[in-house]
């Protein structure tokens, strides 16, 4: 059995303007409200969920990025909403959100 | 196909003392290190291995620590030769390295 269930890495990074960063589009505050989410729902710590902030994930044109492992799916994000989203039906469901999903 | 075929995430995370913590071990001076290692055998990039610097993975007694996905396969580590050995025989050859596999 895997140490987490499921393990999210928010990529934080911050890259000086005007290359494309994680960090310009709210990745620090929407990887604490997901982490605070997953706490309040029930589903935080060992064998089950972890929402990780992280390094660059190298996908900066493609950003704000998460990847969720070990399945390796990776989104896109807005605003709380899409999170609501990904939390709800990915992480307790188990049904990747296939509008926010990246190719 | 994933984007990466073997995601490496080491976790960087300060904590005052006394408290355990990852980075009191050498881990963002080894994640360097790794991550020059793999670009150097030629293994770094898209469909291949990525390695990552991370927040706090929550395993601080465990650690120094990192984890390969989608394996889910976590080590600790102490010196430059443990980390040789997990990119040789982990992220080149796909042996789990057992010596230094976390439980």
């Amino acid at each position: 059995m895997a140490y987490f269930e499921r393990h999210v890495f928010f990529c934080l990074n911050e890259r000086a303007a005007p290359d494309a960063c994680c960090a310009n589009h709210r990745s620090a505050e929407l990887q604490a409200y997901a982490k605070d989410r997953v706490k309040k729902l029930g589903i935080s710590g060992r064998g089950k969920v972890r929402v990780n902030k992280s390094g660059c994930l190298d996908r900066c044109d493609d950003g704000p990025c998460l990847v969720v492992y070990p399945e390796a799916v990776w989104y896109t994000f807005v605003d709380e909403g899409d999170i609501d989203e990904i939390v709800e039906s990915h992480l307790v469901g188990g049904q990747v959100v296939e509008r926010l999903r990246l190719p």
